[in-house]
């Protein structure tokens, strides 16, 4: 077996007993993760220095950003601290594993039960930010899934030095993991590989192949990265791209309200997957004065730079409208077509005149990247259609764009926002990393017995109530004290 | 545009169409194909005498199979018809779409509420089987899904014929749909695109190509073919593949319920992918004499070959049971190490002696295909730890594994089984075809003014209860009640 595929081997063994532990037992991994880090916090801040240092030089040739050089450090006022409340955090949520989604009583005896489970290994590659690592691990632990990881290069010595911490809570903890569920004379668990990373991008073309061991592949990058990784593997993979987000400003729209959005969506972190790129405005409001406010609050008290179809940019050049540019004329600009096609990711806004509703959707559809869109609409008739009509993560009516994240969604972690279209879309949390299994249970039933015919049995096919979110030991439980 | 391109496209315009319309519009929908399909019973019969006629040619030069042939035939006494009635019992189905899955208060006027939605444009490649054309149309069309279809080449005649009554009858309910939603003078809803067939596999090829507009291929074949599917896309594959399914017969089984349960597992239907393949018995079954009465009624009285591993070969052959088997000793081989990766699909069974269950659940993880196995034992917990640690689609307790089917779970109807292990696992129903979308309403909210921090708002995260299969609608109706 070559490295590579020991690699993905010993991941799926761990997931292979990850799938059957409690959550009180993935609560004593988390713990133990937790205290190991804390106790080899100056081991992990020497090495985080080491990449520091090597990126320093990177900056000063020119070659990285300053932003990256900031996210690689963990050195920073409670960021150390902050990332171990993490797993804290994560170690408190729900358990989404063992949860029964459905109930079926298919004949007497014999019930079919659809069950939460882990997916299995999951493939992760992400950014140099180093206490994703740690992020990563816990919500992995916590679904049950085993975790292959590669962060970005800049933040090698740091992921290293975190996983090694890791790996030796993992290690330490799966003796009193195992008491905890088996008694005292238990066997320790071995979930030892249940984290590891890798180096090098070499290393992540090796995995993409291992189809038979790895089960979903999590991108965390450019739209360039996903599409290579999607073409590269037969593993799913769920695409974390970017985000080409619009906002409608449908007939009736409010003035006030459209300001307050539209800044909000455009102006808070014009970086981020969420942020708004693109504004659909309805002919009507170029006269009277609603697109003129908006554009003036926009880019004169924000400084957006907008790239506006003939039409608004018209409208907004003419002489008794310019002068509330005052100094920012240039801040006005004729926007071509790739403009709509474009994550500016800054403080620009594509900005587009439409007639219809319809021709906004249809500009979105075919335009968007399918992440969150929005209706800036008094009507609800209209919101409910631009809703059911837009094909997209988010479909939001009167709210900003910038909403859609999983902390804000109330998930209390997130492993990305998703522009997948099946599996789990938008923002993902410990949810999108479990899938489901059937158990059926029975008593020596064979199918041949069922179906038309002399002799044959019909199914019963009896939905079995399930309260939210109940374990399968709880719905049992509660069945045998009905019996 | 080239014509693949085009077909793509046209596919994602009805998709926009099919995402927006209601339950009643799909029924109307449904019903005209009903009505189209019965009124083009003669030239649909016709068409598939044609392909009947050029397999019947190549069944007698030997390249075809009778079983394919006989799939292909659609005049059979009551095929047509039930073909038919798959339509109207797929119209009777719950509506997949639209449901309120989750639902959460962030803040006050600011609902979180994820909502069923149809995936988009859905690719499926299936065998000559043209009632399946039906079938998958009526579920895409049912689930507001648009579909290209692809069958098996035998098929093509009857599927064109078929695929034309359906655009006909699509053509003609828009008028009726758009009615039934939007009053009289509405504009008559255009999905005549809504189901495709292309004829080549070339045509799959350039397809596959077109992950801008399609959102799941779902191909219904051998391994091979999910495989190059796979490595030749970026668009999410719903693999269905076939199944290498496992029976573990544990140390407390019982011999009545081990050979109700196994005979029917191996000889109902050998060639199906719900079929067992691999016999796991605990050595204790060796003696006494468990394992060999069950060997013998699966060899003698329903002609199964028994492919053993050392240890179970001797015990069958020893001189004092190999007189069970009469003249049938032949049925009895040893294995070798393929025979446990082999889907036999026949009336053959690769035999293995285990000294315990993790040495089964071992074996079903790095041997089994994911699909379904099953455990007999008296034992609860024993049930338990393998249903847990058998990582399948299926896991089953002292029941066969040919229930793993949509029909017998209940789900009225099927897209086939799946073995991924993301989006959807097992058989998969109309729920399969659908995905969620999240819908923000809100009043102007922006997420600026919420977080940490001096005049920030902490968000409320309030569970909104929903009932089970509840849609907007009627959650939004009783909110108002409640208000």
């Amino acid at each position: 077996m070559d490295n590579i595929t020991q690699i993905a081997f010993n991941a799926r063994q761990a997931a292979n007993v990850l799938q059957t532990i409690t959550t009180a037992q993935k609560s004593i991994f988390l713990n133990h993760i937790h205290s190991k880090l804390a106790s080899a916090k100056s081991d992990i801040l020497a090495a985080n220095k080491v990449d520091k240092d090597l990126a320093l030089k990177q900056v000063e040739a020119g070659k990285l950003s300053s932003s990256l050089y900031k996210r690689l450090d963990l050195e920073g006022p409670g960021k150390f601290e902050t990332m171990l409340q993490g797993i804290k955090d994560i170690d408190q949520l729900d358990d989404p594993a063992g949860k029964v989604q459905q109930a079926t009583k298919l004949d007497n005896g014999l019930e079919l039960y659809r069950v939460s489970c882990p997916v299995g290994v999951l493939l992760v590659i992400f950014e140099a930010r180093p206490e994703v690592v740690v992020n990563i691990a816990a919500l992995a632990i916590k679904s049950g899934n085993a975790a292959i990881l590669k962060g970005g290069k800049e933040s090698f010595h740091t992921c290293s030095a975190i996983s090694k911490a890791i790996r030796e809570a993992m290690d330490d903890a799966g003796a009193a993991a195992a008491k905890n569920a088996e008694g005292e004379d238990a066997d320790a668990l071995n979930l030892t590989d249940a984290v590891q990373i890798v180096e090098s991008r070499q290393d992540i073309d090796g995995l993409l192949k291992q189809d038979k061991y790895i089960d979903m592949v999590i991108p965390r990058g450019s739209n360039a990265l996903v599409k290579h990784i999607q073409w590269n593997t037969r593993i799913p993979v769920l695409g974390h791209a970017d985000g080409l987000c619009s906002i409608y400003v449908a007939e009736s729209a409010k003035l006030d309200l459209a300001k307050k959005v539209v800044v909000d969506a455009k102006t808070t972190y014009p970086a981020a997957c969420n942020s708004t790129e693109t504004l659909l405005v309805h002919s009507s409001h170029l006269d009277p004065d609603l697109f003129q406010q908006l554009a003036r609050t926009l880019v004169v008290d924000h400084g957006v730079t907008l790239k506006c179809d003939p039409k608004s940019l018209a409208n907004l050049q003419q002489e008794s409208v310019a002068v509330l540019f005052q100094d920012k004329a240039d801040h006005l600009q004729a926007s071509n077509d790739e403009d709509y096609d474009t994550e500016f990711l800054e403080l620009t806004l594509a900005v587009k005149t439409v007639e219809s509703m319809t021709e906004a959707m249809d500009h979105i559809n075919e335009h968007g990247s399918k992440h969150t869109d929005a209706i800036l609409t008094e009507s609800e008739a209209e919101a409910k259609k631009f809703m059911a009509g837009v094909d997209a993560a988010g479909v939001y009516w009167n709210a900003s764009t910038r909403f859609a994240d999983g902390f804000r969604y109330g998930f209390g972690a997130e492993v990305g926002v998703s522009t997948n279209k099946t599996h789990a879309r938008g923002p993902v949390g410990l949810e999108g990393l479990v899938i489901y299994k059937y158990q059926l249970h029975g008593n020596g039933h064979a199918s041949g017995d069922y179906g038309a015919g002399e002799g044959k049995r019909p199914y019963l096919h009896e939905r079995i109530k399930v309260q939210d979110k109940e374990s399968l030991g709880e719905l049992s439980n509660k069945r045998q004290r009905l019996d």
